[in-house]
Parts: structure tokens; C-alpha cells; sequence
């Protein structure tokens, strides 16, 4: 086999928090067996970071605050923005690439909400802009998506993208606590942030199905067109009352493409307890992918820490390095994995979704009250699965119902109604369902 | 975003059995999805078939039954070999890399026992002999290794790579049949061959094991260090008594990185009840990889079928082509994952790995028996971890030992002892165990 060329690639690298840190100590950890893979060296020869901690850059040629310094150096053939945040991280990229450098980032929420302006410049400044790392931490779930399963038609995926949130989940289940409770317990943990509005409002989950799903569909980035519904309304009874129907839920990011065309959409969802996605517990991350050729495959693992993603950035090196190295001269992987991309496609509304649907219908103890629900429902088209209706505690009686494939425009109509029959006491509790049974997984 | 560069890329099929005519449909089903990902266009132009059906061949330039007309078409850029065997499939492969031609190839088994030879064929004449379908079928698990992983020191894998075994495994433990029963009814479902030797004995998984471990760790392909035990003497007992520890069997491929070399083994093993890896089901596939930076991560789908197995090849079609629209003039990446090989690495023999037991004795009902198993243990270092002592139903009273971790070699004497004593009516059944403590997953 060959001997390694000798050659050096030079790296920058633009902010040294978690990400930053551990992508430097990996690059010094496993040195030598990057090294035999790529056939080259990969040297970081620059540094900027806000709070230089001079112990970290012993070694380093040039360090420094100021990241534009990095951008300016003719040296670094490739730059790492793990700054985070969109000012200045936005700029760096975009005068990086425009120097015509590569750049690798983590900046999920730039590449989500701003992507499409970057990927513009790096494709006429003949850059590429590397971003493994934004989705799921160290599971190479873009590479799956756009070069993996390239052979396929995306038909839809749906993923636990967001660590804080599934182990919050878990541990509903686990313990039967509320939201609030184990919230509390997260953050003391450093599982959760002092606000914790982008995970627990899935936010954060938004941003990369906004990514997933323009590489699965090949249409613009549009984290405009994500719906999204957090996790703070639901209880250790909803939790409870899944388990007793062979469900457990978790917060999906789900994205489908339907006869009205892309769904991009993040919320709890029941999934069969049988599923492995409904295995994935603590801060694990999974996605879940179906395509019209190889049927579902599934890749899971840890979806934060400075390691994974370290493992994620440094993978997005390695191919920039070997490509250059092989010669080639243009990028190799369209940004969003399609050379042509589908800029009319529609983006499907929420209320124009199909589902199934969890409610839980604080009803008060009355003759006649399953009656009600069941014709409203029926008015409105929607037929009934499953029912569990449990002996009354105070003079508030849970029915749970599961339904079968119904309209959400309908199904908020039913709800509606059934909120104003006198009968119920409180606002329902709804919950999506995916059987997921096209998949065996 | 680009257009479409109009470039067209001719391939060649050889073999249109399950994998080249599934490939064949594939090329054809998605072809406007592969064209926008590729911008270019993958015409299949020649094909080679020992049974030439002519209705599948309508409208492709070139067809008949010799595969090294193929070979020697001078406007074939890439070949497909989806013969299977070894030859005259080694000869195509061989021939249509000095031919100048890339190959794409399924064949497994070649891959393992050829493999080396061929690639250093295809490095010489600076082609590529890609092989994604030759493990786990859809899941994309060699290109995960090789690129999403590559920032990582590989330190153990452990895969359900053949979907045959694990369904018989799986139909033993939900219905509580023996081997026989299973594997009858497995040949009946078309899942088994009229031949099983090659699935239950571990062949077929040593092949991809051997594959997996050389782009994991970066060694010459040695299917011959694979050492293999099949599944044909786990009986429900085993299975039974496994569930009650909290463990479930399953046929694994495990390869290791020790401080003694490097292990490759296929044999069944208990891994606890409630790893993901437990969960995979049925004719599945999954592959648990744990690196020194990102920790463990999870690929799992459909490891055969048609429609899976083309997906991975087309994907394969899909990297040469953009590679050689980027202007790469040489191959990308290096065919097992490393420009630099380790020559000299030990491949440890299965007397010198460690690992934990279970063995399942078939004592006389008699007082003592229990004492002198466990003296006999302890006098060779061995310590207990758990027992379950069952009434006698016959004379024979079923004896379940776990152990703490031991060196495989003291653990063998030490059975030979226990099975030496009059105490002792029948051969002791000795499974290996997986914890798997380095995950969460």
C-alpha cells in the first residue's frame, strides 16, 4: 500500500469551547492513526479563541482572539468555525469560503436558518462548507443520507435529535416523575442549559430536521417551514396510559414526503414500544430512515459531547483531505447532497397532515359522556382504534383514545368540540402516533 | 445550484441473479432521483448474463452471456460484478481492473479470501474496487467505518451480519423450537438455502466479519485468523435459562482490538436483554462499532434482499461517478480505509481472548455436585458471577454457571475437569457473554 505523501494540511480553527477543545485534543489523541488513513498530516496551525488558554496552544504556530485572523491567513488551507452562535460565526465562514478556504462547522442553527446563503457562496467560490457534525453528534448521519442511501428516494425519516429532551423523556418513564421535576434534575446534571427553551421546545431538533430533511428531499433549507411542539405538556399519566396501549412516546423529528408534498415537523409522538427508535433512551440520539429501495435502516448513538462531535468535525477533515489529496479539483459531494435541487416543492401545513392521534379527555363522571365523544368524532369522519377509560379519582374521569388515520384540521375541529361539551372538564391532551409499518425495525 | 453536466457514465453489469437484476431496477426505478443527486447520467450500456432473459435487457446497447465481453468494452467505465462465486468472478474483477475499468462488486466471500490480491491489483492501475454490498447488504456500514468514523482509533465491533441466523435465533426464542424445527421452516420461507452450512456455521459472517475488522483496524484482510462456531447447538434450554439472567443469544461477529493483537470471532453469544443490539430481530442486520472518540454507534436494516443489496451497490456507482466529476484522477479513499496497512499485527487465538461464560451443565441429581464444579472452577482462577440450580426432571439436573471474566484457554480445562467427573452425564454447552459495559447503547 502506499506510503503516506508527506503532504501537510494546514487547519484553523475559530473558537475553543466544547466543540473547538475536542476537536484539537482529538487531533493530537489519534494523530498517528489519522495520519495512516489519510496519507498526510492534518496540522493545526492557527487559533483564535475569545478566551485564550495559552496551556491549550502550546505547539500551535500562530494563536490569537481575533478570528478573522484565522480567515486572512494564506497558511490554512481549511478553517473550523466552532465558535457557535450566527455573529460573527456567520461572517468568518463566509469570508473563509469567499478566501477560498474549506470550512467544517457545528453551527447547526447558521446552517439551518442560513445555509442556503452559505452553500451559495461556497459553490461559486468552488469551497466546501462541511456540517456532519450539526446533526446527531458523532453519528454520520449526513454522510448516510447523501451518499449512503444515495441510491434510494427518501420516502421519510424520523429521529430522536435532541439529547437533553430524550433523556428528559426517559426519565419520565423511567421514574414516572413530571416534566418539571426532572428538568430541574437535568440541569443539575449539566444534561439541560440554565434556559432550556431550545431543547425542551425543540428548537434545537428543528434546526437539524431542517437539515436532514434537505439532503433526504433535495429541496432548500426552509426552518421556516418546521413545525414544532415541545415536550412541557406532557405528563406521567400520558406516559402511563401509552405503556398500558403498547406505546411509549418520544419526541420525534419527523420529515415525509406526502402526496401534498415535504412534511417537516417536531413533536412527541407514540411510536410501538416494539420499534427499536423506542429503545433509544437517555441522551442518546437515533434517525431513523426509510427509502424506496433499501426499506428502513436505522443509526444510532451519542448525539452531543465534545468527543462525538470532535469525531464528527475531524471525519468532515479527513474527507476534505482526501479529496484533495485523489486531485480533485471541484467539490466532490453537492453541500446538500443533490445537483440539482427541487426549489418549488411545497411544504405541507401542520393542519394539512394525516396521523394518528393519542387524546386524553379529562371527562367528568357522567352517564352518556363516551357517547358524546364517540359521535362528535364520528362527525367528523374520524373512526376510533382504542379506548382505555379508567375508574374516576376525583370527579374527573380520563378516557384515552386512540384513533385511526384522521386529518389534523379535522381532528383539532373534533377536539374543539368535544372541549365544549359540558361534560369535559379541562383542555385535551393530543399526541401524535407513527405505527411506522412499512419498516420491520 | 449546478445543472447537470450532461455527462453520461456507462456501466457494465456481470450476473443479473437477485443483486444485478435488483441493481439493474434499481438504475432504472430511480433514475431521475440518482440523476439530480449525481448530475450526470449512470446508463447501463452492457450486460452479461449466464440465463439471458431478453425482456430484461430491452434497450440496453450490448447484451449476452459472456462476462469478459464485458470486460474488454472499451466504452465500459464502470463494471458491476454481480456473478457471486470465485470464479470465473476473480478473473472478471481481475481483468476489468487491468483493464483500467472501476469494479463494483457484492461478492463477500471473494472480498475475504481474494480481496487482498485484487486490491492491490486495482491500486497498480490506480482503479477502484469498491465492495459497500458485499456487508450488511443496505446498511451503509463500510462506508460509515472507512469515512464517519475515520477520526477514530477503532477499539471492538460486534455485528448480527448474517440475517438467516439471526432469524432462526430469534424464531428458537419467541416460539420455544428447537434448531432443527427453525431451519426447516426457515428452508421453507425461502430464508435458508437448501444448503445452510454457510449461515448457521458462520462462514457467510466471517466472510463480512473479516471484511469489517481490516477496514476497522487498518490489517491485511486473514479470513483465515476467523475463527467461526456456529449456532446448531443452542438449544431453547439455553435460551430459556439466558432470558432468566437477563441476557438473550445472538450469532455475533466480534472483532477486538486487545492488548494480545487483534480478535475476529463468530460465534453465539449473550448480550443483556436490554442493549438495542438484543432488539434486532428477524432477518435484520446491525452492526455496534465503539471508537476511541465517539464511543458506540448503532447501524441497522436490512442486510440482504434484493432491492437493500442494490441500494448499497448503486451507492457505490454513485461515489465513482462524483468522484470522477470532481476531477479526482486517483482513487479517494483507500480501498480498506488506510493509505498506510499494519503488516505485522497478531490475530489472537480464541485460546488466548478473555471473556465471561455460560455454561450449562447436565449434573447427576446427586449431594455435592455443585461443591466439586465450583472447586474445580476456583482451582483454575475462574470465579462465579451467578447460578441457577433447577429441580431434576430425568436423573439429570441442569446446572447454570456465569462466570467472571477468564482467559479462554483455563476456562476449556477447566470444563475438560468438570466433565470428567462422575457427576457429570453429558457434555457441558459453553456460550460465550458480551456485556458490553463500554456502551450505553
Amino acid at each position: 500500500m502506499n506510503k503516506p505523501s508527506g503532504r501537510k494540511i494546514n487547519i484553523g480553527i475559530c473558537g475553543l469551547g466544547t466543540v473547538g477543545g475536542g476537536t484539537l485534543a482529538l487531533l493530537n489523541e489519534n494523530e498517528a492513526e489519522i495520519t495512516q488513513r489519510v496519507g498526510a498530516s492534518l496540522c493545526v496551525s492557527h487559533i483564535a479563541s475569545r478566551s485564550l488558554n495559552q496551556d491549550e496552544v502550546i505547539g500551535i504556530p500562530q494563536s490569537g482572539k481575533d478570528p478573522f485572523a484565522v480567515v486572512n491567513d494564506p497558511n490554512v488551507e481549511i478553517l473550523i468555525e466552532t465558535m457557535g452562535g450566527y455573529e460573527p460565526a456567520f461572517d468568518v465562514i463566509k469570508n473563509a469560503l469567499l478566501n477560498g478556504k474549506h470550512v467544517v462547522t457545528a453551527n447547526k442553527a447558521l446552517i439551518a436558518e442560513r445555509g442556503n446563503e452559505l452553500f451559495e457562496i461556497a459553490e461559486s467560490e468552488g469551497a466546501v462548507l462541511a456540517f456532519e457534525s450539526s446533526v446527531a453528534g458523532g453519528i454520520p448521519i449526513i454522510k448516510a443520507l447523501r451518499e449512503g442511501l444515495a441510491a434510494n428516494k427518501i420516502n421519510w425519516l424520523a429521529g430522536i435529535i435532541n439529547g437533553t429532551g430524550n433523556f428528559i423523556m426517559t426519565e419520565m418513564a423511567s421514574k414516572q416523575c413530571r416534566f418539571e421535576e426532572v428538568l430541574n434534575q437535568a440541569q443539575a446534571l449539566g444534561y439541560a442549559e440554565a434556559d432550556p427553551t431550545f431543547d425542551i421546545e425543540g428548537i434545537d431538533a428543528a434546526h437539524k430536521l431542517t437539515i436532514l430533511s434537505s439532503i433526504a428531499f433535495g429541496i432548500p433549507l426552509r426552518f421556516d417551514g418546521t413545525y414544532t411542539e415541545g415536550i412541557s405538556t406532557i405528563t406521567p399519566e400520558d406516559i402511563r396510559y401509552s405503556d398500558e396501549l403498547g406505546y411509549c412516546i418520544k419526541h420525534l423529528g419527523i420529515a415525509r414526503r406526502s402526496k401534498k408534498g415535504i412534511e417537516m415537523r417536531v413533536h412527541p409522538t407514540l411510536i410501538p414500544r416494539s420499534r427499536l427508535l423506542a429503545n433509544v433512551d437517555g441522551v442518546g440520539n437515533a434517525v431513523l430512515v426509510h427509502g424506496n429501495s433499501v426499506g428502513a435502516t436505522l443509526y444510532s448513538g451519542p448525539g452531543a459531547g465534545a468527543e462525538a462531535t470532535a469525531s464528527a468535525v475531524v471525519a468532515d477533515l479527513i474527507d476534505l483531505a482526501r479529496h484533495s489529496i485523489a486531485g480533485a479539483d471541484k467539490p466532490v459531494y453537492p453541500p446538500l447532497g443533490y445537483k440539482q435541487m427541487l426549489d418549488d416543492i411545497e411544504i405541507v401545513d401542520i393542519e394539512d397532515i394525516e396521523a394518528e392521534y393519542y387524546l386524553r379527555i379529562p371527562a367528568m363522571d357522567r352517564v352518556g359522556v363516551m357517547a358524546n365523544i364517540s359521535s362528535i368524532l364520528q362527525s367528523y369522519g374520524i373512526s376510533i382504534e382504542a379506548v382505555i377509560q379508567k375508574e374516576a379519582i376525583s370527579k374527573i374521569v380520563p378516557i384515552i383514545i386512540l384513533t385511526h388515520r384522521a386529518e389534523e384540521r379535522k381532528l383539532n375541529l373534533a377536539i374543539k368540540a368535544i372541549e365544549s361539551l359540558d361534560d369535559v372538564a379541562e383542555k385535551i391532551n393530543r399526541i401524535r402516533v407513527e405505527p411506522f409499518d412499512e419498516t420491520e425495525l
